[in-house]
């Protein structure tokens, strides 16, 4: 299909085409590039070698946006360019490409702009102006709700009928990749204390979650109409919402987290487009209740069928062991998208590994990994690469 | 004192010289500025034409903070910078200043250089990464807590140990003067009902707070020690976070307030610097309980002694009437920061002006202004400049 190698079951596959920031040992500038199979393009070069001049659509006066320090330049010109972008430079790589002068038969430029993704740096796609976390994981909801308040008063009156969410640290969203310290922190040091003790966090856990990149803003107090807001979405991430349950218990009510949870957001490095997930759009969870008309949709596949994984790395100790833990969305055992869930408050500790080693929570030095996927066909499988974190000891007390 | 004509009572006064982004008509583009009195010194121009030559402190490689258009990078060069620059402007500043070529006697550079406050545009002082509010005012939270829960429950366990706080938008603090549209969102339209209704706030309140902008980062994951922090203070401005109570009661729980306060927060538009407001340092409230050791700060004068003033003006029908509603830390009847506690909910209205218009909440057309001032000689005062919003009606729905 490409007369690029693109190797098996690449998650980069034609498919995709993700927008990232990278940067090299020879060049350590950051700048835009897509991911293909094993490599990227870096689009800065590409540009700037008129690798562009034979897209039609594309506004000529807006070239630098492929030379700048993130992706935000490039997500305001909005989706219908995207989409001819990214249409574009899959023509460009196709083994049919209509367009052969510009890479396929351009061995200087090949050389040049195309890099080993195993030689790249990657950095944040995007300057994060707002983090804004939603509940959307009805499963995640009712399980906690379960665990904090029981069966029959799981979720709270508004769950179903509105986005629940709130503010998130923009400054400590990280990639991929960035070490993270276990935090200090207030805690109940057991049930019915009075008084907090101050310690690093002993519940450390995951959270599974989606992330989304906004292209476009709107102007302050007016809204946008739901069956507009897809316009709006540049693109998706795997994220890691790590959250210190045990400081959360104690700080959350009544403004919610806080503390607990600005130790470290890790996101993927690669930005996959809304174009690239729209054939794997379904139906979501039916909701019971009937809500107000502004939220109503007039599109009924409004979710993403995303395969996810969930990878605990003991790099310390023995790389390659692993649990899987499932998707955001999943009712059975071993499906659920945080420890808290998994087991059951710490009650149930997980085994993973075949040497009978246990987790409650996460420990100092183990490596989680969220990967996840679309599609079936291992020619034309759209994913994320890697949402990695490993956690550090806490540091030592200072006053 | 000043050779500049500076008004009795003027709150930028000497002590003062608070920082801010202006812009005029004759240069639009927006750059940092000191007020004093009824004037502001643009940096900008001053720096360009050697104003700071003869200050021996500042780095002069860094010269080009005075150009940029947010104090960011000014305030990344740290309080001792700050404390040398404000000085060196003070002495420019008086009557007998030790270098009188700079400004007193360089007819030229004080024409192009002091406009009068009256003619310039003032514009958000920083670039905001995060806004973190705190739930500081032990008062308000007492208050609030005793309508939601009863006295005997009026705090939160936590209160009393930890500086509770959350993450709001960013993106929508605004500089005084901007105009902001009454939110829609969702209410429960009487006490009991399961089901919300969809419409513009009727319970639109105001908050009083005090601001507190950042200087310095630091590295993730590791903490700044509490006897360290005041080195980490920019400077204050006063604050208004707009808050539609009926949106925020239904959403709250359990991650906190968002949209219910996503419609904007107020900012007056200049910086009063540190160390402009150290002298009115005073002990705060005392706390029963013993907290943790590391919240446990040396210096027992750690909050500052600000007079705070709203004034509420119904601008579409009689410009000039107004409510003074009182300090932050006020337990008196009139002296409570938001609408929802003088008011109890909105089952005591309150009176305002001479005709016995009332107010539960915020009106539309009715403009919000805060003003604080520290210290008591007029000659002497350190203030803030007003933090001003207008309130519109809400925007008709659309679909």
């Amino acid at each position: 299909m490409s007369w690029l190698l693109i190797p098996r079951g690449s998650h980069f596959s034609l498919a995709n085409l993700p927008f990232g920031i990278i940067s090299t040992k020879t060049n350590p500038s950051p700048r835009p590039a897509v991911a293909i199979g094993d490599n990227a393009l870096d689009l800065s070069l590409f540009a700037q070698k008129g690798g562009f001049d034979k897209l039609q659509d594309f506004p000529k006066d807006k070239i630098s946006v492929f030379s700048e320090h993130t992706l935000n330049s490039f997500a305001a010109l909005g989706r219908p360019v995207h989409r001819s972008v990214r249409q574009y430079l899959r023509q460009i790589f196709e083994a049919n490409t209509p367009f052969p002068d510009v890479l396929k038969d351009n061995e200087s430029l090949r050389q040049s702009a195309i890099v080993a993704l195993s030689e790249v740096q990657m950095h944040l796609p995007m300057e994060i102006g707002d983090y804004t976390d939603f509940y959307a994981g009805r499963n995640h909801a009712f399980n906690v709700g379960v665990l904090f308040r029981g069966v029959a008063n799981a979720l709270n009156p508004n769950y179903n009928h509105l986005p629940v969410g709130y503010h998130g640290r923009a400054s400590s969203v990280v990639v991929s990749g960035t070490p993270l310290r276990r935090p200090w922190g207030q805690v109940l040091a057991a049930p019915g204390d009075k008084k907090p003790v101050f310690r690093p966090s002993s519940r450390l856990d995951i959270e599974l979650e989606l992330g989304m990149f906004i292209c476009q803003g709107n102007a302050l107090g007016e809204p946008i109409p739901v069956n507009e807001a897809e316009n709006y979405i540049f693109g998706y991430v795997l994220v890691n919402d790590w959250s210190a349950r045990d400081i959360q218990a104690w700080e959350y009510v009544p403004l919610g987290p806080f503390n607990s949870k600005n130790l470290g957001t890790t996101i993927s490095p690669w930005v996959v487009l809304a174009d690239a997930l729209d054939p794997f759009k379904e139906k979501g969870i039916h909701n019971d209740v009937e809500i107000v008309e502004y939220l109503r949709e007039k599109r009924e596949d409004n979710i993403v069928d995303i395969h996810l994984e969930v990878t605990l790395k003991r790099c310390n100790l023995r790389p390659g062991d692993f649990l899987a833990s499932g998707t955001i969305s999943g009712t059975e055992d071993g499906t659920q998208g945080s420890f808290l869930e998994q087991t059951r408050g710490g009650k149930a500790p997980l085994r993973i590994g075949t040497d009978d080693e246990e987790r409650k929570f996460v420990e100092d030095g183990d490596t989680i990994i969220i990967r996840g996927w679309s599609g079936m066909n291992e020619d034309e499988l759209v994913g994320f690469g890697d949402c990695a974190g490993q956690i550090l000891e806490a540091l030592p007390p200072r006053q």
